[in-house]
């Protein structure tokens, strides 16, 4: 971990300064493609190219279990981990179909599930059969965080080598929202009254049972909130840790990566709090229905692309806002200028 | 035009109330997809399919000018119309990337381009040179906006014949936002002044001006809010004559239509308002930076799938919200449901 961190530097300012000026350019009144030319812009500046590419990308899933589940905070069972990661591995899940649309590159990656699986096409990276419950002890060690980390820093290294030019980076766990509602309020210093939601689908009793759940966990664990690593270690999962790392090999290897929903922000939040400089690299797929993803976009000043009313996870949100950014690319690339196309862009007034 | 009106039935809501049933037995949490899958019903009812294919789509751009743009109420001089429609040949233009993008079939039309066009590529359906001046005369006369709607009509039973799935129509039409604006402050009942803004880049003293002219047209023509087709006449252009045209056939051949931005959803409103039943075919692709796109939308009750503060047109706008679509048909036709992948679907509490 602390060597991908070395290697992260600030996007190419200049570059963007580029992109910006070559829109103003294009046959179109300027400006008048909104948010899809910042994208744009955004991505010159994180590739330092003025006609970036962002085909194919690569949607990385990281499946792992949470100890907390015994505390019986979500709707589903510990098992849905371990058979949603066969459904992956199956090509039935929504990530897999909205992957198949774009094209992308997939790669799932058990790096924490509770039982020992056997699943060909599933990418072998455990580092302990799911965490700890939360409640009662750490959710891991340090180390066991730093080795997770490691495992995202490698699946996307394995992602830029296979040829990806963008990254979607989606997850897997029963209880993972009551892991990353934990991280949010301590790093945010939020209620976690304000973080938490329905997650896969639990009633308002339920919600104020998960709400206690976390107080209790935060309490006893007495997490430095300025020190992310530990509050990931002690309140986090594994595939929240190798999500965190994802995001910092991202920024290390200048790849954009589309953040997800609510649990990836949180691992986002967590990258951007141990290396401030990932934030540039990072561009938010779409606004989840759990309230506490709103607090975890305020908190890294986030307008996501589409707001969709989903609760999925998988990385399915980010997956679908890919086709904003292959537009802005071909936008940079394909467009006639005004001078190239003979259009007068004089006004008229 | 009336033989079209004639052909239009309501959506098939049983064969809606089927893709919500085979929705909730997918490997997800209900509802986890939420527009996705409010899009997945839509498409169900609209083609009176479970699993409808939306692919693929067809990109129809209507071009044609406007007398009142001798008032000075753009950013732009009338010949970039044609210039413009040039460029669209060419596929310069952003419409051309977007549609490249997603495989679209397009078409070009001149419906009432002001000079006489002799560019290769674009339908010649030139209804006539560009509407009159609507602060001195009726912008056409009621046969002319008929025949325009033809035109559209026309375009539409080509792309359904051409074997296109998904209708997305664009405009070109230097100060078509003011003819806009003139007919949605006539259908709504709305201020003037509420639904006019800086169309492609005028700045405060020239929309000033330009609701001036907006509010003497209106007073001068005298059309009747609830006589839709004297409005279009009196006010309209011959492109949203055309486009009223497209939505009509749109919804008379059970094919989905994404709306674009302001001058796409005030064409759809006087389809809407011409037959009411029009409305449920239509998917609303964005939330445009032209204030009067808000009016509009909310006199048809729409929310749009983004919202990108974008106002160029051309079905920009729409091109770009087409993979939704896409995505909402491929999670009905492959996703896995809980028994084919035996995951638990049982609630763990």
């Amino acid at each position: 971990m602390h060597a991908i961190v070395d290697h992260i530097q600030s996007v190419n300012s200049h570059a963007g300064e580029q992109a910006q000026r070559h829109l103003d350019t294009l046959t179109k009144p300027p400006g008048s493609l909104g948010a899809l030319e910042g994208l744009a812009i955004q991505l010159s500046a994180i590739t330092g190219e003025l006609k970036p590419s962002v085909t194919p990308p690569a949607v990385i899933v990281f499946a792992a279990d949470h100890g907390v589940a015994a505390e019986g905070v979500s709707a589903f069972p510990q098992e849905v981990t371990a058979q949603m990661v066969a459904n992956f591995a199956n090509g039935g899940a929504a990530i897999n179909v909205f992957a198949r649309q774009i094209n992308a590159l997939v790669e799932i990656v058990d790096v924490g599930v509770a039982s020992t699986l056997t699943i060909t096409g599933v990418t072998s990276a455990n580092v302990r059969h799911g965490t700890a419950n939360m409640v009662k002890e750490d959710a891991m060690q340090t180390a066991e965080a730093i080795e997770a980390i490691d495992v995202g820093v490698a699946a996307v290294e394995r992602a830029k080598r296979a040829g990806a030019k963008c990254l979607i980076v989606g997850e897997m766990g029963i209880a993972n929202t009551t892991a990353s509602s934990a991280i949010l309020a301590v790093l945010t210093g939020e209620s976690v009254a304000s973080v938490v939601g329905a997650g896969t689908g639990i009633n308002e009793r339920q919600q104020a049972h998960k709400v206690a759940v976390i107080e209790r966990a935060i309490a006893a664990r007495n997490a430095d909130p300025l020190a992310p690593l530990e509050v990931l270690a002690k309140l986090g999962g594994l595939e929240i840790a190798a999500m965190t790392g994802a995001y910092l090999a991202a920024a290390a290897q200048r790849l954009p990566a589309i953040v997800d929903g609510f649990i990836a922000t949180v691992a986002a939040l967590t990258a951007c709090r141990i290396s401030p400089a990932v934030r540039d690299y990072l561009i938010f797929g779409h606004r989840s229905q759990e309230p506490g993803h709103d607090v975890a976009l305020k908190a890294l000043e986030a307008r996501p692309l589409l707001d969709m009313s989903m609760r999925l996870g998988e990385g399915s949100g980010a997956a679908l806002a890919y086709p904003l950014l292959q537009a802005a690319a071909a936008m940079m690339a394909e467009m006639a200028t005004f001078t190239d196309a003979g259009v007068s862009d004089k006004a008229a007034l």
